[in-house]
């Protein structure tokens, strides 16, 4: 890739949201990376412009999101909420730059392709709008494993519960659980009385929350908003990302979402239906082989991943590997990842760097 | 229940374990419901005997155990580690008393009974070795659920993934909760390194403790010890009692149990198929109509259970209901029941009424 970019002019990059939680994470994902950018930009909400930040070794001053930002930008990384990114992901496409969309907003866009580089990588290509999307954390915690299972003995039925961190509500999410770990630790008869957790939280911080409810000491079966007929929007997501990246329109998928009171990183228990007869060391050899997935699976010692084991790290952990005993074809496992490296910086760079290779081809 | 007994002398009930967590819940249990005990005796492990409790407004020194502990005793109450228990359960059973064990080390045998009262309360009269089993508290949690579904459309299959709460591992594993809280609490950079809590709280707490991994600001899928191929004796556990409770020896079960840093309180994502097509409202209708589940299920308003509003309370929480998109006769659904009420005490309390009933109308 390297000899092919340095063949065309260094793309120029911008980064949009660059304060943000997943703009953190991808300052630090590029500078772990091949430095193959040419100019790099930022730019985020009103109040952190004038942020003085380094990224891969360059001083880069936040500015205000202007349609102009977007001059002379090759790509552009926009992460953004949803509604926000609906309307600037369109303009900064419009200026010329191939946008990649962490948000969900454009996702479902028949026109927007939704790529991991490691299950569907020449969907960069096909970009009608100058716009790929990015899956949300959730999908991409488990998507690359169930990739590789898929093509070795081909996905029919997807039942999952998740087990998703406080930072996928961003800073904010962090910040909370933070706030109210140090308001619960110490009172050691709470936990054991109706509502006691919440009394104390709510009194303490308030009800204003990016949460709807305490998560310290709780676990919440609600992410997102109200769906149709009792779904929520993010178990909705998972069931759409899953189909489009594995270009599986059918794929049966239930999904139920449950916050859990870990700072970063998403696990799934996933319950994966084959066409064909799986044979447990076969997928455990196939996820071993993916070059993205760790295999963490030892019942002898009781080796298995965790979210804190997994944070801060780019593969995602896989473990609990073990054969439906009621269910033909079915493979029962655990998966971590966390979700502002793959699920949200780190996929994104990596789309921007085959967009690179293929801007770099074209010129 | 009160005028049958009332024919007969008050049973003798004897509490054996009665200062660990469920024997303390137990004890709360009793003094919540109607008195129908005569003499109430408590044993434990020798360290506690002498403790003085008081139940049911009754002063009762805790004896160390001896088998001349149980003559005299019409019901016993035994919470004890289950290879404790595979001792004294039959040692108490031989001296004449009905025992109920909370220990999983006879739920397998086919001459002991595991009952249920909202379930299988017929099933408290077929106890050949004088011993009747308290399933564990996962299923518990969702059993009487399941029951009332099972009878409406005829369960075929159960696809789980648990959130258990610390208690489920006693007054160790609440206190190392707790612990671990108190360490990680106010440390703000927590959470985002690989491993970066569990070096933390090894350093502070070492590494001896009830769970095999940090639990505060993470998730552990293992509970309980190595099983076949891959499984975990908690995982099993949930698949052989719910067949045996529902009358379901063919029942598809598959479970994923994972612990959560809550203290008290299991919850369960349930994947449920069923014989017959099943109407989420007339679903919804049948759990409203039971006696021991309530439904907090409105999306409209984000109303749904969490382990911290069940906790400390008697009945199971359910919510989320909604039918699985892509899966025929599916519902899935979200439910929480506190481990040592229901999960422990209560259920034992219950069953030791019906054996009391029992006894009443035999004498």
């Amino acid at each position: 890739m390297t000899s092919l970019a340095s063949r065309a002019p260094r793309p120029t990059l911008a980064l949009v949201g660059a304060t943000g939680a997943v703009g953190s994470v991808t300052q630090q994902v590029l500078a772990m990376r091949a430095d193959i950018w040419g100019e790099i930009r930022a730019a985020a909400a009103p109040e952190d412009a004038g942020t003085e930040l380094t990224v891969c070794g360059r001083d880069v001053v936040v500015q205000h999101l202007t349609p102009e930002f977007f001059d002379g930008v090759d790509i552009a990384l926009v992460d953004l909420p949803a509604p926000v990114a609906a309307v600037w992901a369109p303009i900064a496409a419009e200026r010329g730059a191939v946008v990649i969309d962490n948000s969900s907003a454009l996702r479902g866009d028949p026109d927007v392709p939704l790529v991991v580089p490691e299950v569907n990588p020449l969907q960069v290509r096909n970009r009608p709008r100058g716009i790929i999307a990015n899956p949300g954390a959730t999908t991409l915690t488990m998507i690359d494993a169930l990739g590789v299972l898929h093509a070795g003995w081909e996905l029919t039925e997807l039942v999952v519960a998740t087990y998703q961190a406080a930072s996928g509500a961003g800073r904010a999410g962090m910040a909370r659980l933070h706030d109210e770990l140090e308001v619960v630790a110490g009172h050691r008869e709470l936990g054991q009385q109706p509502g006691d957790v919440r009394r104390l939280i709510e009194f303490e911080l308030g009800t204003e929350s990016p949460f709807p409810a305490p998560l310290a000491l709780n676990v919440l079966p609600w992410i997102g908003t109200a769906a149709e007929d009792g779904w929520t929007t993010e178990e909705l997501k998972i069931r759409n990302e899953t189909r489009k990246v594995l270009g599986l329109p059918d794929l049966r998928v239930s999904a139920t979402c449950v916050r859990v009171p870990v700072i970063s990183t998403h696990s799934v228990a996933v319950h994966a239906t084959f066409a064909r007869p799986i044979d447990v060391d076969e997928a455990r050899q196939a996820l071993v082989e993916a070059p993205a997935v760790v295999v963490l699976d030892d019942p002898e010692t009781a080796e298995f991943p965790t979210p804190n084991d997994t944070v801060g790290s780019d593969p995602r952990f896989a473990g609990r590997l073990r054969q439906a005993l009621d269910f033909p074809n079915t493979l029962d496992f655990f998966i971590c990842g966390d979700n502002l490296r793959k699920g949200g910086a780190l996929n994104m760079v990596q789309v921007a760097e085959l967009v690179a290779r293929d801007l770099a081809v074209v010129a």
